[in-house]
């Protein structure tokens, strides 16, 4: 399901659709397979055999989601063989990090927005600053959209717009708690639309909609809602928090992504900061937050124990600790190892493409021949129209 | 799921795919909210606060459902504070038909032949007669496909075709029931794609296949057979109703649209007269037949009894009565709802296109700037061919 | 699902989409209501009634798989209604040989190898041999993608990839069996992603991916997981498939296409051969050998049973041979059947195009007008460019 939504979402630049489905594609096959073999040798190893099921298979989506989220930070900008490699460590960083959070800590993490979605996006966004390309704007396929491209790219938003309810519920216990991040996932997503609409409309000088952020900011709600989703946040609490990331995550879009390319030299080509990065920290905070007022009262005795696993000595407040803290520990194992992985593929021999190629599929790619040639005079002809 | 199918089916005008998918989402994301407040005041209020289950979100998704049914009347036309305020109102008036059709007269309707597709359909034709614009052929986009749109119309007329059976059973009683509506719907609809194609060629002068007719036309077994689906229907009785509603739909298209258009003053952009208004009269109609046929003979003693509820004292006829009963009803709701609407709507202050932007996405939407310089001298520089 | 997946994978030539997804829609439509009735009246048919449920209907989806299939070899050559009566005879013969391998011979066919790729592949490829155009290149529209269809086909694939698992898994026996068919699905088609990829790469002079490789043969370890997918394949069991025809995939449309092409007078449009008919007969095999290794060591006593219906006679051995012989069957199957289809739809009479007209939607369809008029100069004007 994922790698339909996430690679789609990623043909919005003209130039370069081949690659954004195709690599994504590529890393996904790839990064599967080593995941259930990681995952595989920490959880279910027995005499010699790995343990497969349904739920591994779903476990392994989820990492190579979040190699996807750290793709859109250097899409356009990296080799298959680059990718490779960060696809490599990136799940090995993601299952040691799963472990110590949902293993060691026990924290709560339904929908990822800790582990998914928080650790790919500062890994992602780490490699690209470690990557970083001061003459990116000489490449000849300008980073933008054209009409039909901003179509692709709206399949991809609105597959992952519907799968999102599902994809937060995977792997939530069976009953209630499914239903709660189900419901709670659905309401938080149409919140959030309604305020990215609203806010892109007013940000514009003409009220105009940037179609950037209808294919992005209004899938900030699923992440923001991603850990509290099987917790007791109630319709209106997962509204209140599709509000706000909706609204944030545009703000993100319309001041913060320029900010971060000009003075911290991130280049972020799909915007992962504030539809993952920011959102998910969200996400974490909510879930932490929610976990604090977790009472008897509002789940029951016995739906408690169901939902955190408390037993008489970890109170709530104990459990928001260690969220807060499981949170820490995503930031941190996404900055230091982004930081190791970005010098990594620094080393000058993985076919990295020159500045000037960047956002162009035909370096990799046989594109159609009449395209290459008729595309550029067509464009060069028409922008000053007849000299 | 609805929203994916409904969206992509708009993007068929070639400058107004943005706004065709974008405002759809936009209504979608209002319209459920909005939908499960009203809903859930009227049904499942206790004790100050509202119960969702997974139930409720699939009456909210039938709800936008008729709105994005309406929509498609008015495509291109309306600005999106209209389509909000439509929206808005629309809701409202479909929650109380249905209150009155399901809880009141307890009509059955699983697939909403009559809740749904008539009444939206009916709803919007009428708002579109109150906005009348006479001067819309000064449009500078024209109202015709290009071929990729077309072929994005194709995935959500596939989207449609394949979620239907699932749509149409989604809240039949599980069992029986739900096996019959969707056993029943996929046979009507691949009987009607048949007789659609077939008439499609058969009415046109060269025998060439109108793409327009695929897209919409291969749907309307769907909507004539969702009321009766869950009915002892049986399969031939299916087929039946595909193969007239396909034939119906098709010569809609070809002489009723024209027709509608300069007599009656009612511009319906994407045609649902013939997708969802006549198919649905025919839907409510096949309804209440097969209603009046129902007896122990072929349900068993006590499948009428799941089917319908019947007790002693209501037999069949009286049923197939109230069938009757709600189509009329839904008609009425749609027409006088429609007029009220749509005089609120023709209010002077909501942001209208003037006629000559109708259809073009630049109004609303930021649209990638070489495009919008670059399509015009192209086109009129090519159509005479080197004055 | 199927129709999706294969109509989009058929959009990737550039004036031939509307046909692609179009034909496709129109021959499932047709076929699955043929294969209702027919394999109703050879399975389920009661005192006058034939009883119809939901595996029914996978099972009709799965027979208009197979005519989808042999639709590959001949996109853009052959007419709907040379279609129509293709399908009416292949879905006659499918059920044929269905009867003979699962009812008769009880060959184990879970994904399909057999019975649908291989079947449905060699039918086509035969009928294509029959149908043979010496001057397809004549044909004024080529036979090549550009970029925009690329990109639908690759809709295609992906959604093929994702419900391959679902696919493979369908009409196995719940619990178990099903569960082995997703997951080994899984991991074969992860593999073969990764070895088309490497290849198509190598096998560049420049190192550069070609798009038909990436939507085609990442499909093959699927179709050659098919019959031994609910088998105790094992995960590195179903690796090892995927990898192997991954390869073999790349190499044949390397290599095999156009050796098929010139010498054997065969003309694939879309590389059955190497998508479904190689792979399938890889299936085949495997799944034999995979029968020929059952024991009631791997499986248990009780699974065995369960899996193959082994009672004390017929050992693993015989159930090797009859795997075996059923691969042949389909295969002598086909050819027959092809060469009499092929002599039949070779008659003068069913609206064949000329061979200039082939690959162009303008024969079948009412393409919009503009376009038509537009392109071509366009392409004239520009390729050699300004004289």
């Amino acid at each position: 399901m994922i790698f339909v939504g996430f690679g789609f979402l990623m043909t919005f630049l003209q130039r370069y659709g081949y690659s954004g489905v195709g690599f994504n594609f590529l890393l996904a096959a790839f990064g599967i397979q080593w995941a259930l073999l990681l995952q595989g040798w920490l959880h279910c190893y027995r005499e010699g055999y790995i343990l497969i099921g349904v739920e591994n298979l779903i476990n392994a989506d989820f990492c190579v989601g979040s190699v996807c989220v750290a793709f859109g930070a250097l899409l356009g900008k990296v080799s298959p063989i680059q990718l490779l490699i960060m696809t490599l460590f990136q799940v090995t960083l993601f299952s040691g990090n799963e472990f110590i959070l949902l293993s060691l800590l026990e924290v709560k993490d339904a929908g990822g927005s800790m582990t998914i979605h928080t650790f790919g996006a500062y890994f992602g966004l780490t490699v690209s600053w470690i990557l970083y390309r001061p003459n990116l704007h000489h490449s000849k396929q300008p980073q933008s959209p054209v009409y039909h491209s901003d179509l692709f790219a709206m399949i991809g938003t609105l597959f992952l717009w519907i799968y999102w309810p599902s994809f937060n519920s995977a792997v939530s216990s069976h009953g209630d708690a499914q239903h709660r991040a189900a419901i709670n996932t659905y309401c938080s997503l149409a919140a959030c639309v309604l305020t990215s609409v609203a806010l892109s409309s007013a940000l514009h000088k003409k009220g105009k909609l940037d179609m950037v952020h209808i294919q992005n900011a209004t899938l900030a709600g699923g992440v923001a809602v991603g850990t509290a989703a099987e917790m007791m946040l109630m319709p209106y609490g997962s509204l209140i928090v599709g509000f706000s990331s909706g609204i944030i995550s545009t703000l993100g879009f319309v001041y913060l992504k320029p900010f971060l390319e000009s003075r911290l030299r991130i280049q972020d080509t799909c915007g992962i900061h504030n539809l993952h990065g920011i959102p998910g920290i969200i996400g974490g905070i909510t879930g932490a937050v929610t976990a604090a007022f977790a009472n008897s009262a509002v789940y029951g005795e016995e739906g408690l124990i169901q939902a955190f696993g408390l037993r008489s000595k970890l109170d709530s407040s104990m459990q928001a600790n260690l969220q807060a803290a499981g949170l820490f520990i995503s930031l941190a194992m996404a900055l230091v190892g982004g930081i190791i992985v970005g010098l990594i593929l620094k080393l000058p021999f993985w076919g990295q493409a020159p500045d000037q190629s960047c956002f162009d599929d035909a370096v990799y790619w046989e594109v159609p021949e009449h395209e290459r040639t008729a595309l550029r005079p067509e464009h060069t002809t028409l922008r000053p129209p007849e000299p």
